[in-house]
C-alpha cells in the first residue's frame, strides 16, 4: 500500500518535478565551477523535492496560474539544502543520502560558503516575487532554523530534554520550512488571508511529523533504504521522542541501560538494539507514531474546506505518506 | 591630522554611535544566552560599526526624520558580524579585533550557526522595513558576499590572481556591504532614484577604498594596532594589490623572492620584511595608496550635488579618514 501510494503521488506531480529541476539547476547558473559542483553535490543527490513541491502544489490549490511557480519553488529546496550543508559540518555527519558529506569531499570553509551562497541566492528569488509577505517569510524561516539548530546543538547529549523543547526544535528546524513552503504558494497565489493561514498550518503540522518520522527511521531503518547509519542521532547525543518518552517512565535499571549507550558514541549492535527494545518495552516507538499520526490528522483537517480539487486530494496524499515512508 | 579628523568626526557621531550601541544589543535580546554570548563575542569587541554609521547618516542626507534608522542601520552590522564569524573559519585566523576568533573560543559548529543566526537577524529587521528595494538590496549583498568569499577562498595561493579579479573580490566582499547600507540609508528616507544612485556610488566607491586601505595596513601595521599579525593575508594565501602589482613588474628575481615568502606561511620577520621592501621597490605600496586615493576622490564628488548639509561634510571627511587610518 506505501509503495502505490508513493507511485500514485510520483506520477501526479511528474511535471512539476521535472519543472523544478530544471529551475533548481537553472537558477545556480551562470556562477563558479567550485559553487555549482559542491552545491550540485547536496542538490542533486536525490532529494524528494517536497518542500518545493508543496509550495507548486499550494499555488495551484490557490488558483495559481502564471508560470513562476516552480523558480519561486526553488527557495526552499536551496534554503534546505544550505541547511543541510551547516548541519553536516555541525553534526559531524560523514554521509547524507548515500554520499560522503560536502565537507569530508571538500572541506569546511567550502561547505560553510556554499551553504552561505545557496541561502543568499533562495533570498534573491524571494525578493523576485516582489511580495513583501513572502520576503518576511523566508526572512523569518532563516531566523527560526538557525535558533533550531543552535538550541538543538546547545541541548546535544542534555538528558533532560523535554518532549515540549524537543517539539520547539523540531517546529523550528522543520516546520517553519514546510509551513514557509506551504505558505509562499498561498501568497504568490493571492489567497486570501484565510487560506493563507489554512495552508500555513497544513505545512505546520505536516512538517511535525514528517521530522518525527524521521526521528522514529533513525531507530527503524539501516544504511542501505536511509543513507546514512542507523542510531546516527543517537551517536550525535541527539534526544528524539522515542528516547524522551521512553525515558520517561521506564524503570531505573532500564533508564540506566539507556543512557549508557547514549552516553557511549561507539556504541556497538547489540546496545543499539537493546535500547531500541526498551524504546518498544516504554512505548517510545509507539506513542512518536501516534503523535505523528495526530499531526497528519490536522493537516488533513485543515484542508476539508477547500474545494474538492484533485490537487487537495493529492496534498492529502502527500500527508498520508510522509506517515508510512520508508526513506 | 589623522587624530584630528578622526576626533572631529568621533564628536560629530557620539549620538549615532550610542543609538546604534544600543539598538545592537537590543535586536538580540531575547536570545538564547548562547548566542548573545557568542554574537556579542565578535559584536562587541571594538568595531568602528562604520557601515550602520554610513546608513544613520545617509538617511540623514536625505531628510530622514523617523526614529528607526538605528534600528534598521544594524542589519549592516549584524551582516558584517555574521561574515566575520564564517570567515575566520574559512580563514583559519586565531585572532580578530585583539580576541581570539569565537570558532576557537566556542568551536566550529558554534560560530557557523551563530553566523546564519546574525545574517537572518539582519534580513528580518529588512524586512521590518516593508520597503522591498531595501530587502533586495540586502538579498543582493548577502548573495554577492558569499560568491567574493568562495571566489577568494578559489583563489587563495593563485600568483596569477590580476588586479581586475582583486577588484572583482573586494567590491563582492566589501563594497557591496557598503554601498548597501549608503543605499538602504536614502532608500529608507524616500530619497529620489537619482540621490539614492548617488549614495550607492559614494559607498562603492568608499567600499573599495576601505579594503584597499586594509590591505595595505596589512603589510605596514602591527599587531599591537590592528589585533592581528602583520602579514596575515600573505599567510594565508591571499594575494592583495602591494602585492600583484609588485609581482607584475618585478625582475625575475625580486619575483622568486616574494614568491617563496608566499609559498612559505611560517615565513619569518626577515622574509617579511624582504617582500615589504620589495614592495616598495616595485611600487605595490604607493600604486595601492594611489588606488584608493582616486576612489575616495570619486567617492567624494557623487556628494557634491548634495546641499551644502553639515552631514554632507560629514560623509567627506569620513571618506578622507578611510585613506589615512591607522587601524
Amino acid at each position: 500500500m506505501t509503495v502505490g501510494l508513493k507511485q500514485k503521488i510520483l506520477a501526479a506531480v511528474q511535471d512539476d518535478l521535472q519543472r523544478i529541476e530544471r529551475e533548481l539547476a537553472g537558477n545556480l547558473n551562470p556562477h563558479f565551477d567550485l559553487v555549482s559542483r559542491v552545491a550540485g553535490h547536496i542538490l542533486f543527490a536525490g532529494g524528494k523535492r517536497l518542500r518545493p513541491l508543496l509550495m507548486v502544489l499550494c499555488a495551484r490549490l490557490c488558483g495559481y496560474s502564471g508560470d513562476r511557480d516552480a523558480r519561486f519553488a526553488t527557495i526552499f529546496e536551496y534554503l534546505h539544502a544550505a541547511t543541510l550543508l551547516h548541519d553536516d559540518l555541525v553534526d559531524g555527519s560523514e554521509m547524507r543520502r548515500g554520499k560522503t558529506v560536502a565537507n569530508q569531499v571538500w572541506d569546511n570553509p567550502t561547505a560553510v560558503l556554499t551553504g552561505d551562497f545557496l541561502l543568499a541566492r533562495g533570498l534573491s528569488i524571494a525578493a523576485d516575487t516582489g511580495l513583501c509577505e513572502v520576503i518576511e517569510t523566508i526572512a523569518g524561516i532563516t531566523e527560526n532554523m538557525s535558533q533550531g539548530e543552535i538550541r538543538q546543538l546547545e541541548k546535544k547529549g542534555d538528558i533532560t530534554l523535554t518532549e515540549e523543547e524537543y517539539l520547539e526544535v523540531i517546529r523550528c528546524k522543520t516546520a517553519v520550512l514546510f509551513q514557509g513552503a506551504c505558505r509562499t504558494g498561498a501568497l504568490v497565489a493571492g489567497a486570501e488571508p484565510i487560506r493563507v493561514t489554512a495552508l500555513n498550518d497544513y505545512g505546520h503540522h505536516l512538517g511535525l511529523a514528517f521530522q518525527m518520522a524521521d526521528d522514529l527511521l533513525d531507530y527503524t531503518q539501516d544504511l542501505a533504504t536511509m543513507g546514512k547509519h542507523a542510531g546516527a542521532d543517537l551517536r550525535e547525543g541527539k534526544l528524539t521522542l522515542p528516547l524522551i518518552h521512553a525515558l520517561s517512565r521506564s524503570s531505573d535499571a532500564d533508564r540506566e541501560r539507556m543512557l549508557a549507550v547514549l552516553k557511549n558514541p561507539d556504541f556497538g549492535a547489540d546496545e543499539f538494539e537493546g535500547l531500541v527494545d526498551c524504546l518498544e518495552k516504554y512505548g517510545g516507538i509507539a506513542y512518536t507514531r501516534e503523535q505523528a499520526a495526530a499531526h497528519i490528522q490536522a493537516a488533513k483537517a485543515v484542508l476539508r474546506p477547500f474545494d474538492n480539487h484533485p490537487t487537495r486530494k493529492l496534498l492529502m496524499d502527500i500527508a498520508d505518506y510522509a506517515l508510512v515512508r520508508k526513506a
